[in-house]
């Protein structure tokens, strides 16, 4: 396929999508797109036509067509990234700007600590961008009980997307039934209220056997994606555990690479092992460097 | 003072603790001892011997009477020492490990993360050392609703002391009240269940004039320590620091140093400074290469 194949192609997939969403009929079944929902977040960001770019996106597409201000790979690599400031020392200042940046380069979501959602969630009032937070952060070491009223306060405070750390303890004393059932509970609390959860391994405290166990779990939890770190772990995502991981969850799950993903380098090789959505602080810098975006200022 | 007279006035203050813990009567008016109780944890430790011991440490005493086969600077140093481990990949048999050190050695307690709250009281049961968790650990960017939670969960499952994380960010976005509330919410659940708060600013993301502003604060808010550091961020305690800390927060309060505290010397640089309390993983290391002590398998 030429690139002006591709390009007509993704134009007609963005008018489909448009179409389907807007109701007015469209060239949906000619071009063959079975579901138009992204793995792991079926229902939950179905509601307008920069979720369903963005199902596209996670379904593997590699461009979609996007605003005249933002250029088209730009839309979608920008559309994959969950934007992440996590540094405990992080001001409301820093914090807004994150969202800001967010709004503007159009990405996935914005995930910060369970303290700003509240002001993220009045930030990004109004915009496609989702609210992230993060649960049982970074250590994953608490009681299932605190985990999951973390998660009902932050899902009454505004947060869609809950990323929970497993606790990682347990799996690495064998105890299975715990990893799972602690994962289920906050499934279980964000399902009801039309939130996904990525559930964090740490993959850098795992053996590949154990990041194969606590896939197992995750998907037997009924989890939306799994995730590799925390970010403030020993060491982040892998092109190796990506791929492990794709491989144990199958296709119907989320793939999440965070953790040292620093450069659009950086996230080609994420995607190319499986990884359907990355963590990042550095994002700006990611698409702004991307293939066919303006060297500088063109946002 | 000679060695000896040192030797035979602490086998008196000894003497007259157990004295007055046993109803007994005993020396401890001549020995001019005005309040057998360590600043910050005043009626909370004073249940045990052993306690009594570790209020006259936390008082300043340098060596205190202890058992047969501790040596006298080793009782006194262990009593000083949260025996610690965070490691999110801590499995069981690590955690049942530290309690048996702390059992064996006479440390102040063992502090773990929450999950591991149950399995500790189980094997500290019966036993003088404490129960100690950490709370919005190690970011401290949670809500005061979920560190309150969390408390609560923890003191139920058997914690006896409760090392929270200041919120950093709300500090460094100049909101005060925001902190100190926090601060002041887990305390007043902590206190009603008898148990001590210890709280931690992380001072490798503040400068002289935040560490202070956060020392003040934690007093207005009624903590019975200030501890340095998580072990998690960027650096841990110093010695100007806990000097800073400690004259904030006068004699009234406990200053815990935390954070690659590793040797015997660091111990000590931290005490000169004003600390009370230690935080550290290598708390055997420690206790062995005291003055004192015999050059192997003395306890």
């Amino acid at each position: 396929m030429t690139a002006t194949e591709l390009d007509q192609l993704v134009a007609e997939i963005g008018e489909a999508i448009l179409a389907r969403v807007q109701g007015r009929g469209g060239k949906t079944e000619g071009l063959n797109i079975p579901e138009l929902v992204c793995p792991g977040c079926t229902q939950r960001c179905a509601q307008s036509c920069q979720s369903k770019t963005r199902a596209i996106v996670s379904c593997g597409a590699d461009r979609v067509s996007a605003s005249a201000k933002v250029t088209q790979v730009d839309a979608a690599l920008a559309g994959m990234i969950d934007h992440t400031l996590l540094r405990p020392d992080a001001t409301k200042a820093e914090i807004q700007k994150v969202c800001s940046e967010a709004r503007k380069y159009g990405f996935a979501s914005v995930c910060v600590n369970p303290y700003w959602v509240p002001v993220v969630a009045a930030e990004l009032s109004g915009s496609p961008v989702k609210v992230c937070t993060v649960i049982g952060f970074p250590l994953g070491a608490n009681t299932t009980e605190v985990k999951v009223r973390e998660t009902e306060v932050a899902l009454t405070a505004g947060a869609q997307e809950i990323d929970m750390v497993m606790n990682v303890g347990a799996l690495r004393s064998g105890d299975a039934e715990t990893v799972k059932l602690d994962i289920a509970a906050v499934v279980a609390v964000a399902h009801r209220a039309g939130a996904i959860v990525k559930v964090i391994l740490e993959t850098a405290f795992l053996d590949d056997n154990q990041k194969a166990t606590a896939c197992a779990l995750a998907k037997l939890a009924k989890a939306d994606f799994v995730k590799t770190s925390t970010g403030f772990g020993p060491s982040g995502a892998t092109a190796h555990d990506i791929a492990l991981m794709r491989s144990i969850v199958g296709p119907e799950m989320g793939v999440k690479a965070s953790g040292g993903v620093r450069t659009l380098a950086d996230v080609r090789q994420m995607e190319a092992a499986g990884a359907t959505r990355i963590g990042a602080s550095a994002s700006v810098k990611i698409v702004s460097s991307s293939e066919g975006a303006p060297a500088s200022g063109g946002y």
